[in-house]
């Protein structure tokens, strides 16, 4: 049994979904680690994460629509205001999502489905760099 | 410690919550670990998992019309429709529930709560076969 | 590798946040495991956790607000209301939310950003005394 760890970032334009499969697997493949779960865990709370329909993007499209809809930015009674009309709603949109990911490794692999992508969804308008912490565990 | 993993598929015959808390059980002590964690993951987009009331029956069908409610089939914006109208819905009736359960281990079992079960929820109309994969972590 | 668990109540007096952070933090601590996972797993079904934003309690208000109307008391198609019109809007609530939150540990510490925070979401109006585990796993 190993433990292991690294992380990444993401620099992000605006809101929207990003996908971070690939930098997963690698630190997957890293660890060497073959049976076991990695764990990926977003260090943010204006911004989630969800594992999504990787194929087609107009999938992706409606999930920006929906959230914005959802939870819309000029909703009356929010008092949390001072950072701007996107901050408040983008708490909410994180908390209606994932903060953490855990998906299990088989055969040195994350175990995602066929149309299974891991994404960072950003909820700010602005660019930021999103920090993005995995965690390996197994054998 | 030790690494143990395995899967279930679960056949479902339309929208709807099936309890899969015995199936999580029996990997649990097939694993023989008393003190982990299990994840509990659902390989699909348009199916999900949550942990819920598992006593009452109308506790969950009040779950399926909120769900229902929440996200209509007919959302006029959407564009996601080539696979009929409950595709794009399923993929948020997902979003906003959970890909994966992580439940910890003590004393060999799950340690759930007493009114808390493990649920697939089938989003789609039509009857699929959904893949569970468990992993199981401890010593 | 070595697994840890243990265990600690939140008394509850109705409907809010309540941070659990440190707490999950001494658990960690009492673990000396340096590099892995802790799983903060509540044993609930009309409860909920939430990494959250930590600094400005106004985000708190907001999310207690917008989850207030998103699932009314009042909604005239449930059935489960037994309990009183604060129990079905509970458990809905806590779908939407988290049952368990995953988060790496790092030099022996939980690897929160800096605004993030383990919160207890309480969705029922009368005091309670909610049960959560914490499970640690990693060397």
């Amino acid at each position: 049994m190993a433990a292991f760890a690294d992380r990444f970032v993401v620099p992000t334009r605006g809101k929207g979904t990003y996908e971070i499969t690939a930098a997963c697997e690698r630190i997957v493949a890293a660890s060497g680690i073959r049976t076991g779960t990695a764990t990926i865990f977003v260090q943010h709370t204006s911004c989630s994460l969800v594992i999504y329909e990787n194929a087609d993007p107009s999938a992706r499209t409606d999930l920006h629509q929906f959230f914005d809809r959802l939870v819309p930015e000029d909703t009356p009674y929010f008092i949390h205001t001072d950072e701007g009309p996107d901050d408040m709603p983008s708490h909410l949109r994180m908390a209606l999502t994932r903060t953490s990911e855990v998906v299990p490794i088989l055969q040195g692999q994350l175990a995602l489905g066929t149309w299974q992508g891991i994404f960072l969804f950003e909820h700010r308008c602005a660019a930021h760099t999103r920090s993005i912490v995995v965690s390996v565990l197994g054998e």
